[in-house]
This record gives structure tokens, C-alpha cells and sequence, in this order.
């Protein structure tokens, strides 16, 4: 489907662009191998923020390429749901940014919130692509028995439910609610969209 | 088709280059969560210009997928006009920054209308290569019958006449000249190519 | 072919790429719409390099496709010098930097003359590629009779003099080396690979 | 697979923004064409490392590629390794430009070092990937008897050797480290994947 084709290609470059966010620490001619380690150290927020966003991304094309698996064709709604879900992932970078740039300032608060409301609306997208694919199961793929169709629903109900705390927690202990946005990546790359297929 | 492949690349990068325009708010150590909010706030013309010009280039791969879905080969000229038509549409991240510069300035007329005038444009490159691939049915996938040439050509023709207005209204009205983009993005995403096929 | 899909990848995102350098005109809270007219007129320069970068890449797309139509299969040869072939295309956007930012400079003559060169060097490589493929027909298609190995040898052969001749005028006349560049664009587009297929 | 497709996309944009970090040299109004030859061979640094890490990623994903062409299906871990082959390698630019910044001052040392230990960290990467699809030949086409599981183990091994040995002596000689990361592409470009297939 030229769908996925398109989708794959968001997907890559804005998991890509990510790095550019990573910038080699302003250049000192009398830089010596040690001050440059430790110029480097002192860059942790970015490399912290850079495998949060990374690993969400990447956790999001597996949940995308999972329910592509199980799905036959698409219409008019599912297009623009999708949509939808790339133009929010294109976001990920800008706030990854704003994570990165104030992680370690008194405005990490507001940082970390933000960046688990969105993580939160993605998963609240592919909530509704969910329920409007599998909704008489017209747009699966036949056989659609094997198709664990209330096991996503509630993970994803679940995921919904834990980015919304993570986000409320950011405001008292942003550094655990970015811990749970990194554990978040372990449970959503497990959900199950057939019974026996895993990839 | 190759020619989709790399059209579905160069839109996809486009798209995607879009969120580069966001930046992060500049630094400031003092910052709390609440400045960080209000800066982030004043940066509303850079999500407006975003908002706007993501959703038009999604429609404008959605227009040119559901134009492929017909189209069963493809001719010098027809390839040379996709050309300028990605040409084109790699000039809408440049824009979009303009715009997003100017957007609260007294330059917010030429801003806005360069935007509408390059909308219309596209359309404009739609329109040719449309009128191209129908001409004779020969460029159509078969049976040809069921294919809404007579529809799609208008819906070419008045989205160029509206883009133009547009244009010439933002010299007066630019902020209404956006909405009046915004709005387009919907109308040209519901031009149906096919009597069956929606998508 | 996945080399097909891969060298797609790395040819639209190098011609999406050079939209980058052109920027929006530095901010300035005084500026109306006529202020901002001229300082985009200003740009000129980035323009045209945009201009004639963006074309020849996508006559490098053109031709690359058109070989790889006629191409059965690949080898290890043929794959490294496909590999220098995107290696060179891509320092593009790094030379169309160069050119624009010069272009109205005392150092135009060198800028324009490098940017002649890395094209004649890409069309070589082109040509390193099609006798490799065409030696004893052993990487076309079958029937290749109908492949015109020789009129594309030609058409290599004199692309490489005539960009040769151009990096030399450009000493002289660089901005007529440019106006050569470009009109090698359309020479380039109709060079004809097979006999009978067009694209 | 989609997951091919995905890594293309990922490595395309990888090795193409790479040329992002070639900047012109420092617009200067007095510049003629020996100025600005002069001050394009001052930036060999960033040279040098852009045809260090072009030919490194070019030849992760000819190796990709050809362990690709032997796999017959996926499963979860591997897509996971895969994931974690492309999070490594698209930290390549960053490292790139820390290597381009300070290859001429005393924090070479640390630069080339941390370069090398990552294209080791990244075959390593590729050693697990096939360790785990040539156990009992299970994610290999078949027949699988052709493939050279114990060839393409070694070459790995081998090179991750070489990459540590390189990463310790850049401490000591590290423009000398860099030279045996070019020649690793050489041999890195030559394991055979399959006893007969080249490509």
C-alpha cells in the first residue's frame, strides 16, 4: 500500500532528523581529548532526550507496521486518521528539542508534560484507527478471527491512561515521568495484533 | 511505478522538513515552566504556518495518490510535469518560513499572498498534468469509463480561482487569506477521482 | 531492485535538501511588504542555484531511471560505482551552497567552474556504469537489441566535453557556464536508452 | 519486508546528511576565486570525514543489503537488533561532526577514537543479527546450505578486532586509526553472504 510507502518515509526521516538536535559541542582550539570528553558529558540532557524520542519513534512504526499487518485496505477516515498520526510524530523533534534544551533547568516541568501528552495523543490516534479498522472487521485482512482486536484496544486504553499520569506526575518529578516515557517503549513494543504472528 | 516512489519521497522529506521550522524557544537559564509556556505561546505564527502547510502538502499527496490510482503508464511530459510539480511543492518549506517570520509584521500581506499564489500554482501543475493524462484516455487505466475527468478538472479549476482570490485578498486580509488555505485543504481533499474508488 | 529503492532515497532527499539553503530573509520588525519583496529579490542569486541544482538532480533521477529500465541485474562493480554516483551527487547541496553564496562575488569563477566539474564527474560515472552494464550486454535486459547502447555512450561522451568546456569558460564567463548548465539539463532528458520505450 | 524498506529510508537519510555538515566557507565580500580555494582546502577536516562516514554507512547498508538477501522472514528480536543497528548508525553524523570539528587540535585523540568504537559497536550489532538468523538456520531462505554462516561470523569478528585495536591506537596516532577505518570499508565491502551470489 503506497499508504505504508509514505508513512515508512515520515517515519525514517523524522526518526533521522532527531540527531541533528545532537550538535558537537562548540569548538575551543585548545580543546585536548579530556575537555572534549567532558564537554560531551555535560551534553547528557541531549543524548537522554535523543533515546526517548528515538525509541518512541521506533516503537511507533513497530505498532504501525503491526497493524498494517492485520489490515486488508483502508478508506477515506483511516487516510486522514493517519495523517494525523504523522503530523503529530512530526512534532516529536520540536518538543524533543525543547526537552533536551531545558531538561536541566526549572522549566523541565513543563518539558516532560508536554512530551508525554503527545506521546499520549499518538497512542489516542492509533486508538481511533484501531476502532474504526477493526469496527465490523471491515478493513482486516481474512481471516480476521486471529486478530487480537480488544487486547490492542486495551493496551492501547492502557498506554492512554499512563502517558496522562506521566504527564500530570512531570509536574512534581519530571526525570521519573521521562522513565516511565522509556518503559512505555517496553510495553508497547509487546502488544500482540494476531495471534500468531509476532513480528 | 518508480516515478510514485520518489514522488512519495520528495513529499514525504517535505512534509517532514516542515517541523525543522519550529525551534526550540532560545535558551535561558532562569526559566520556569511558565516562561517556557508563554515563549512557547508567542511562537504561535510558526504553528499556524506549520498547521497550514503540512496539511496542504497532505492533501497534495493525497490528490496525487488518489491521480496515480488511475493513471496506468506514464510519458515524458507527464514525468517532466510531476517534476515541476515537486519542484514546486519543495518551495513550500521556504515559504512557510517566510511565513512564519512575517506573519505579525506589516510584510504579512506578501507573505501570505506568495503562499496562496504557490497553492494555486500546484493546482495549477495538477491541472496540466490531469488534462494531459486524460486527453484521449491514454495515459488511464482501463475500462477509463468509470474515471471523473469532467469532475476533477473542475475541482482544479475552482481551487486555482479561489487560491487566486486568495492571493489577491491577502494584500488586505492575510489572516483571512490563511484561513481561506486551511478551508481549501478540505475541499481538495474530498475531489473524487473514480466513481467506486474512495480512497 | 532494493539498489533501485535505496538510490530513490538518497536522490529525493539531496534535491528536498537544497530548498534548505534558501532562507527567509533575515528579521526585521520594520519590514513591509515591499521591503520584503526586495529583500527576496536580493536573493536572486540562491535562486538560481537552486534552480539549476534542483534540475540537475532530477535529470540524474531521469537518466538513472532510465538506465536502471533497460537493467537486468547488478554486481558488485556496478554497485560501488552506484555508490560513487550518490557520493557525488550528494555533495550537490554542499557546491549549490558554494555557488549561491558567491555567485555575485570576484569568486564566482571558481564556484561556477566546481559546480561544472562535479557535474561532468557525474555524468563520467554515468558512463563508467552503462560500459560496464553493456559489456556483452551482460547486465540488460533481454531482448537488448533494441537497447541504444551506443547513442547513450555518445550522449555521455559529449555531456562530459561540454560540462569540461563549461568549468573552463567559467574562468572567463560564469554566468554564461551556468545558462550552459542548464540548457544540459534538457539535453539530458532526451537521451533515449531503448528504442521503442519513452520513459 | 517493511522493515527493508524502513532501514533504506533510514540509511538513505543518514548518508545524506552527512553533507550537511560540508558548510560553505564564511561569506566574505573581498573573496576572489584563490581566496575561496584557499579557504575550501582549509576545511580538509570536514572533508576527510564526510568520505569516512559516506563510505562506512554505504557499506553498513551494502552489508544490510546482502544479509537481507539470505533472510527469508523476521521475528521480534531481530526487528529489535535491527532497531538498535540504526539507532547506532544514526549517531554517525553527530560523531562525523565532532570528528570534522576537531580532527586538527589535541582532542583528535578522543574524536577518532569514539568514531572507531562505534563502527565496532555497530558490527557487533550485525554479529548478533546473525547469530540469531543463522541459529538453526531459521530465519534463512532455503536452501541455507549455500549461505556462508561461518565466513560472514569471522569477517565480523575480525573487524570488530580491528575496529577496537584502531579505537585504542587513535590515542596514540589517531589521523593513522582513521586510514584503517577506510580500509575496513574496503574489507568490509568484500564478505561473502552466499556461496554464489555476489550481490
Amino acid at each position: 500500500m503506497r499508504m505504508e510507502a509514505f508513512s515508512d518515509g515520515v517515519l525514517a526521516i523524522n526518526i533521522t532528523l532527531l540527531s541533528f538536535e545532537l550538535k558537537a559541542p562548540a569548538f575551543k582550539e585548545a580543546f585536548t581529548s579530556q575537555s572534549l570528553f567532558l564537554a560531551m558529558a555535560h551534553q547528557w540532557p541531549a543524548y537522554l532526550a535523543f533515546l526517548l524520542s528515538f525509541a518512541t519513534i521506533f516503537v511507533i512504526w513497530v505498532n504501525h507496521h503491526r497493524m498494517f499487518n492485520v489490515i486488508r485496505s483502508s478508506d477515506s477516515k483511516f487516510m486522514y486518521l493517519n495523517g494525523l498520526l504523522l503530523f503529530l510524530t512530526s512534532t516529536i523533534p520540536f518538543l524533543n528539542n525543547i526537552l533536551a534544551t531545558y531538561i536541566s533547568t526549572s522549566a523541565t516541568e513543563l518539558a516532560a508534560g508536554l512530551t508525554m501528552l503527545l506521546f499520549g495523543a499518538i497512542v489516542g490516534i492509533f486508538y481511533l484507527m484501531w476502532n474504526h479498522a477493526t469496527d465490523n472487521y471491515h478493513l482486516l485482512k481474512r481471516p480476521a478471527a486471529d486478530v487480537r482486536v480488544k487486547t490492542v484496544r486495551s493496551g492501547y486504553l492502557i498506554s492512554m491512561a499512563i502517558y496522562g499520569a506521566s504527564a500530570v506526575l512531570a509536574a512534581l518529578l519530571p526525570l521519573v515521568s521521562i522513565v516511565i516515557g522509556l518503559l512505555m517503549v517496553v510495553y508497547l513494543s509487546r502488544l500482540k495484533y494476531h495471534r500468531d504472528k509476532v513480528v
